[in-house]
């Protein structure tokens, strides 16, 4: 990056760059390179909307993420809400405010991550916006997805008795952001889950067909804060039962030495799992769900999130959720 | 804003506030909140989507621009998008990056401009991102609108002999930037032309209506950087008539001294009013076209944009339209 040349393309050369990489869809009548994309649209299907910012120095850091890695970050995490309803991908909207300091070379690796990482989803690439930024780096992304009429899971469905699941594992990304922020160098398995999250679109369009999930999200701001949205929206509360969190064996290995580390599968964020509730008490059972889900609680009437450890004492986290303007 | 507290809102509370605020609409089933929000499709509909980034610095400097007058401007400048394919707005979804020096009045105030202006086009505010930002103010705005279906107009239409048209008049926004750069003090009548731009939806509808435009976009990198986009897409040329250019009686009052001030209609950018070609060669008398529109030239079949004089003289313009990578 730092040695790469300046950038010399101009916006709309660069533009035209991108719009010959973006590729069609059936959906889209009308892609880049107008006032607007034009898209065609379906009644039985309804559309999914959601817009995420993410700015260096507050969401990435490009001293240990790769421009390309970068670009398929910034799919992933958006496409993650289409996940979390059930959803399934259609078109992507990317607005780039670019610092001098980058080159076209940095540019073009960041489109060809999020190029690539779009196709794997079926999701096309359909408009955008890009200028110079005076500061940071800065990428807006707003993603459209459909589902079938009424089958959007949202985060208000939640019932009491409700059992509660994850998918993956938790804490993963988190620690390897603590280990990069401290100059060490996690484990390949740690930090592809931070530089490189998936976003669980077959899972979460798989409960949405089989009706098997009351509330659903995807956990960006860690468990705790993200099932509080979920707890709020349904009028509920939950109880957790630490034992039961799902943890990868490199987590697990650091854990170890450091039980306080627990803190950072509950609150840590940017897992891009998938949390849900269900009526189902046996989901864990259920072999064809990818990657497979873990229950870890239930639905109770009383407010509040209580985490549990097996001996019925309460725990207590350290860290609050992440917010931005805390 | 310089006086304001610092923000003590959370980032939840922030968007709570906003939601609360934000109405809703027939098309919309759910709203802010949720993971993504949820729209109703229609087939005889298509939809129109595009996206911006205004950053500090690069397209707006608060030294002379209000943060209310700011977030009508967010709305106005992406609705005009829509505008310039004949839609009708829909939803808007903002992401705001927002520097420590701001204060929560400041964005409330943004957000009462925002939402303001939005409500003035029957457009809803539909989802959203907040965060911080360590360097400049960021907004991002991803607007959709509507049009009947086959209706829009798209800048590939132009044919040879099209007369080209432009609404309302050029050049007042760029010369009040000028004159704001320059430590003066512009008239309200070209200030209000920079800071708070009207969409020309109303017009854009009634063109598609009427299916009165061949090709059409909005003028925001400059007339001549705009009408090549047209002339580009829909491989023709043009000829602008110089003494045709609708401009302001404030315009032609500092034109009178500065003659090279044409320039400024020509590539100021930032007009916000809609450039189209059309077989009709006798819409200036059309009244009921609101705004009024100017016939200021024609397609032809050579390649390139001339600027000519009434003496059929050429003028060669100083200026080349925006390039944000130039």
């Amino acid at each position: 990056m730092k040695n790469g040349k300046p950038i010399t393309l101009g916006e709309f050369e660069l533009i035209r760059q991108i719009q010959q990489q973006a590729g069609t869809a059936e959906h889209l009548l009308l892609g880049i390179g107008d006032d607007c994309a034009i898209q065609r649209q379906a009644t039985d299907q309804e559309l999914l909307i959601s817009t995420d910012l993410l700015i260096e120095g507050v969401h990435f850091d490009l001293r240990w993420t790769s421009l390309e890695d970068l670009g398929r970050k910034a799919v992933a995490v958006n496409l993650s809400d289409i996940a979390a309803m059930g959803g399934t991908p259609l078109s992507l909207f990317l607005g780039v405010g670019c610092p001098q300091r980058l080159s076209s070379d940095d540019l073009q690796q960041f489109s060809r991550g999020f190029l690539s990482e779009a196709a794997k989803y079926s999701a096309v690439l359909a408009g955008g916006d890009t200028c110079r930024s005076p500061g940071p780096l800065l990428i807006s992304v707003t993603v459209q997805g459909c589902c079938a009429r009424g089958r959007a899971i949202r985060r208000s469905g939640a019932a009491v008795g409700d059992a509660i699941y994850v998918s993956g594992t938790l804490g993963d990304s988190a620690l390897a952001l603590q280990q990069l922020q401290r100059g060490e160098v996690p484990l390949r398995e740690l930090a592809s889950r931070h530089h490189t999250p998936q976003a669980r679109i077959a899972l979460g369009a798989q409960l949405a067909k089989q009706r098997l999930a009351s509330a659903m999200l995807d956990v960006s701001d860690g468990l705790l804060g993200d099932l509080g949205h979920i707890a709020d929206q349904s009028s509920v509360g939950a109880v957790i039962e630490l034992n039961r969190l799902p943890l990868s064996t490199a987590f697990r290995a650091v854990l170890a030495q450091n039980p306080q580390l627990i803190d950072l599968a509950l609150t840590g964020g940017e897992d891009y799992e998938l949390l849900f509730t269900s009526k189902a008490q046996d989901l864990e059972q259920q072999a064809d769900l990818s990657p497979g889900v873990t229950r870890i609680g239930s639905i109770t009437a009383a407010a509040g999130i209580q985490c549990r450890w097996p001996d019925q004492s309460l725990y207590q986290c350290e860290r609050g959720g992440f917010d931005h303007f805390a």
